[in-house]
């Protein structure tokens, strides 16, 4: 075909790592892989598959020959049997999914899709957690404006700021890792979960059927294997697994937006270098692109959770496959779009910057409003009435703040108007004093920051390999 | 009011523990033990509070008006000081709250809701599995004719098909459990998470701030603290509890489809007791409204989940509450509609029964199809072709099903059929015999049963009290 | 019961003719009413029903008791039944119900109840749409620095910023008047949709069942009645309806997010009014709650879409009623939540406010960048190289930029450096008047405003009581 | 690429026709094409455009080299630019792109997608529904058991059930044309939507603008300019249309979840041709996969759906693109599913079969229930007592359920039963004519059907093609 229509997500955003496990050529390695661990097992608990057969099946795996699977299906219209007979043929033998339906092929091996990404993904999210560290640490002393209801609020520093969104990150990646302890896996159950064929394949020995699935499960090196299923695993699972997405994309996508708020009022960016500026004709415009799509593909994985919703909880008796489409599509795409949101992340979080100077100009101008209630204990220990102090503070506020919407003063001198009113008693020194040393109001923000570090270092060390990642370059 | 508009889900299908959890008086009293606690740590840990005050406080925690608290908050227009200020009068004193802000207060009250709710959903789902269970058991010997794609595959056991629901039911309860293993509260973080106004009541002293915060969250029971926080907790958090009954309902949702089924073939029904009937006028027709409920159950929670979607990674910088207005619908909601569920699904568990001679009728009519395999192996083994004997078979299948659906015959006589054809060589004895024991093409379903049985035990001895409930009277 | 837990939606948020339409007593009463326009048309073509009786009902239509109802449900089982009996036993005669089921009843009632709440909603929304446009126009020569990505991009005018989303309003508006005029009842349908119970009190005179349900949809005031339905009309019906609102909600939830990024800029205001200022202590924190909570109202509403989305397309054969909770909660929540997003955002649009000062700062700390195009224009139009002009230009700004960023400079002094510079020969005095006349940037802004004013005012004709409706007071 | 990753639903399952609209080098035909149709208007209205420059343009049209496009995206990281720079070169000239921005190209051909793709999608429902009308008449007069609650309920006809169905399908089709009629483009706006550069390049002369902006919707084919927009049109218009499609589904959806459940009652069948049966090996076990593949589109659409209202009411000012890696996916996905949805149920539609003997053996079977009213009356007419009627029925019915269920009869004896008991006074002759008369009992289900045939007519007309179409082979 000269015109394919390619798959977006994997085309443009996903790693390499992630669709390789999703690709139709990996998928067949995977099947043909999985049907050698079926026939070693069988073999080895006494089924008859004569020598050489098995060697010359494993010859063949990686002769991956889509266009003619392809053309088989047109003819058996059915796609197992279709790859079947094509890797037979290659091997030149029929010994292959012996008591085995088509689901104790395919359920097994989509699991094991599943579950190697989902390994791949909590790598990555560590990655990402180890980043997020490094930025809290190398951003901790710069005070900036907490805002709440996007309106400042108390200062804070960027680092606690970013140790906040690594720590939804990191309640994420917890998820995700009880899940991957969790991961069931359905084994081989025949048409509809009573073992009856690998049973009548040896005949009915109980022991040798347990033994091959065992063996098989271990193959997969997935942990656990469900005992009762039907013709498929429970469909829950998948949504398990995609709602681990949703959740782990949810420290990003907060930090992203939030970013995006940033880049509003100049004060950080994501594309910024020393010097680096927008376009040339337009050098003020640094737009937040690439966190823009963080929250993209995270309203992308909300579908995606969508649609494993519709199928959890809908099976009808030993199951139907009311969810094949559905699965042919959510499972890479949910894969394909966290994969490429952790790959942006880790780009934005390489490429973060921000500007001191404008930094100090926002906190100049809200924190002679966010320092009052310190004003005023100085103010009571130096002798003033509470009331009376109180009283002139809130005077002065207002007046300051109408006076800067309405354009009569521009700069905040709501510390000027103070030490001017008696009723204080307060030096304009003093009460600069307390403006400048912003940092006795930011509270337990670094102390705080170093107890995320201790928590990240127990997944630093889980995941050694993780901290050397780097992103490919992202479009 | 006299035409006060109830909430649904709370008036008609919540049980009433859990509409205590969410009532208004209910949540009025765990913010006033809360900020009990809160006082008595500050006192502990050095804050002056006179002696008398707390009990005087703790003496009116059940003098709950809510009607006074609404025309408080109807001049204020501010939730929590209009709490504050109806508990102050109450007590004759200003001593709560320092330190403190609004979410201070709300936050760690919500999450507190949510984690009791999660524990007695965990409570009643265990109940839930025990019963499934015992139904299993009780089960375990009606052999059913086993359907893929709605259609008969192949012989199983009903209490098999009870197991495989109980399986997804208990990979939802693991989930639920690990979730409430991780929960994590926010503590007293302050306006924006960096304790600062705790810290100034204590003059800076971190350890005591520390130390006030771990009893607090003694005091709640919850076991783990968040460190980085915002002026609120990551909404992630609720998303992850959300999905968690949406994973837990699915068991129950499929076992309710696949009962519906059932019951339009006339094999099962929720409605079972010794000659229980439907209306006198229609004494066929019972409907299974209960297992469509618990169906309808599980639409709502998908969309209270799309909800908690709607939050997760939406956060703007330390904090907005374009979550508040949400998050008061859909976490009393969910949970009504979680628990509902599970009072409806009891009851259908203690009043499933089945029609032996229905589902007898159905075995004879599709076993001779799916005993074919067997049959031909006799053929084989007796001497017939193998080729020979398939096209036999073939042949007599199909005429068989073909004479069915066409009504030239009324009963499957694909054994008869056989007999008659010397190229098998098998009597009709012999066929028949096949087809009466059934039982030897059930696979492993009794073995995997007891396999689940185990993993039940496990459960009934985390929660012994749960074999005893019993649900309440249903609509 | 003490402790009744109230709907929040209805309590706190919805207007009492939204709540009035879903109310218990007031589907009571629409229940009662349609009783008695099906015993009238029936009466009319011929059954025979006593003079007087009829009237009998009517009088007792508004003795509303839901206490007794429940206690009769608690006997009968059977909600309906219950209050048969009730009005039965209020008017002293039998004679209501005749050849109905009750779906009959149910299904007509409540699309009467959604058909009153669409109806509502959009004459509120026309009142939106007008103050939206009387905003517009009261902005219409405040200009503004437009961002794409958040960060400035050209010069617009308040007044198209808003005219912008109350286009999108008007195309829900539209969306939502054509499903109104599209609305199709179900009519008498019996059963299973074949009207076979009304035909048989009439003999199977098909033109009298005809004639009685088209009174009866007269009654209802619905203009279509659909033809071939079976127990229940279609559900999709019901996600066309609550998709409608979401659509609607579009433009508002637009508004009140960017809303909230101005207010974080200072530029604009929900609470404003002479001299407003947020609390006493903290004068600058005006908190976009009422923004916020519009948001919230919209992403309820998709979360409620979900439930709906979960009915359509999974009707068995006539009709099941896996639907029958959903919809209890689904549909009156709905219209509380968009009813309540309504009254929200009247308010908003009634307190909007902009702080022209800080408006006029951002403009000049943004224009010089914005107007470099012009700039090169006049130059090259007195004689400079186009290819230098642009090359100094460009070095300016990005010069310019990054001392702003750095905090070298505090006031963008682009304009002084490119007077500086001979490349381009244009005088401080030339170039200043380009910045000045920014209004000159603005494109079409106002025409378009204009444009949309006319729209309006089509709306304005088709519903002449909208203007003048204005919201409660809002918590 | 050797192993580029497909997007499944264009590989597999959308047609030809919208897979053309979607496809990379569609897309590129498409824009060359509006950004001609820009320069023709340019020109005509009076911008200078060399003779000879447009024609060059035209004539390279078709020469798409994706390669060669992302080529120079990887140089330029703009794919916009990428594409004129392309264009630029194949023709030898510089003229395209004058005074528009990216979105004026992008969000114009998108949209031209977008609406090209639902007026196909409106085709090939009206195809599906002249189908559906088709097979309503063709079933009109055979009786089947209707249910409700999955339960036997009353007779109906096999047509009204179709046509039960086909209602649903014509209110989506409704929706989707009024959406189509009142659809509307963005048109030539500029970066925030104020028109300024178009306005620039005819020195400010608006009417010009207009008459450019006037023949450029005009070549897209669409009715509908917005007037008042941003960088964006507004993202609840995409909601609108895939919401639409969501709604459309409806109707095939509850058609195949209901042929699902009669092919487990082997009433009918989606695969059904003469004498056609299912594998040789299991000749009853005919698969309802292409229902299935319906249910499971629709799951899919209402993923995407959910996708679609993440954006709406999400917009940041005059707009950002956190919408923008959402759209790439979801749009063509969107259309692919529906398409693909269609073509399958088109394919279900003309192998849809049903079986005679069995539909009367269940007729047989539910029967006796169902006409016990009439029965009833019967009696009473020939002088029974009502209440001592009602009594008998009652016995007798609830007898023979029983032993129905229990096995002790095989065949439902109701009517001997009655002719029995001499309190009814009816022979069994009688009964049996009242059994054999089942078409008097299904009401009125063919005048129904005939009113539907009519309102197909109405489409039938207004797309003089449609019928015609027929679907291609599906997998």
């Amino acid at each position: 075909m000269t015109d394919l229509i390619p798959n977006v997500l994997a085309e443009r955003y996903a790693s390499p790592e992630m669709c390789d496990i999703w690709s139709g050529e990996g998928k067949v390695r995977l099947e043909r892989e999985f049907w050698v661990a079926v026939m070693k097992a069988q073999k080895d608990l006494g089924l008859s598959i004569p020598d050489g057969v098995i060697e010359d099946y494993e010859k063949v795996i990686g002769q991956v020959n889509l266009d003619s699977i392809r053309q088989r299906e047109a003819v058996t219209r059915h796609d197992v049997k279709a790859r079947i007979e094509e890797f037979c043929d290659l091997a030149g033998h029929e010994h292959i999914h012996k008591g085995m339906t088509s689901r104790d092929l395919t359920e097994n091996v989509e699991q094991l899709q599943v579950y190697r990404s989902l390994l791949l993904i909590r790598e990555r999210a560590v990655t990402t957690l180890i980043r997020m560290g490094e930025l809290a640490e190398k951003t901790k002393d710069q005070i900036i404006t907490a805002r709440t209801h996007n309106v400042a609020a108390q200062p804070t520093t960027l680092g606690k700021r970013v140790a906040m969104f690594a720590q939804e990150l990191l309640l994420g990646i917890e998820r995700l890792d009880s899940l991957i302890e969790r991961y069931p896996v359905r084994g081989l159950k025949g048409a509809v979960g009573t073992q009856l064929d690998q049973l009548t394949l040896f005949a009915g020995d109980t022991d040798k059927v347990a033994e091959v699935e065992k063996r098989i499960v271990a193959h997969l090196g997935i942990q656990t294997c469900l005992q009762n299923v039907g013709q498929v695993y429970p469909r829950s699972v998948d949504f398990d697994a995609v709602s681990s997405l949703v959740q782990l994309a949810s420290g990003p996508g907060s930090f992203c937006r939030t970013l995006r708020l940033m880049a509003g009022n100049e004060t950080a960016s994501e594309g910024f270098a020393k010097g680096q500026v927008g376009s040339s004709a337009m050098p003020h415009k640094m737009n937040s692109r690439s966190c823009e799509r963080v929250n993209g593909f995270h309203t992308l994985l909300k579908g995606y959770l969508g649609m494993a919703e519709g199928l959890a909880g809908d099976q009808w008796n030993e199951g139907d496959v009311s969810c094949s489409v559905v699965r042919r599509v959510m499972l890479p795409d949910a894969f394909f779009a966290m994969d490429g949101l952790l790959e942006t992340f880790l780009t934005i979080l390489n490429q973060f910057g921000w500007f001191e100077a404008v930094i100090d100009r926002e906190n100049q101008h809200y924190f002679p409003f966010l320092a009052t209630t310190t004003l005023m204990m100085k103010a009571v220990g130096k002798g003033a009435g509470r009331e009376e102090a109180h009283e002139a503070i809130k005077e002065h506020a207002v007046a300051t703040v109408l006076d800067l919407r309405n354009g009569v003063i521009q700069k905040n001198n709501l510390g000027e108007r103070l030490a001017d009113d008696g009723r204080l008693g307060l030096s304009l020194e003093e009460i600069q004093q307390v403006f400048q040393h912003a940092d006795q109001l930011i509270g337990g923000a670094k102390s705080q920051i170093a107890l995320l570090q201790e928590q990240i270092q127990v997944w630093q060390h889980k995941f050694p390999a993780a901290a050397a990642y780097a992103p490919g370059n992202i479009l």
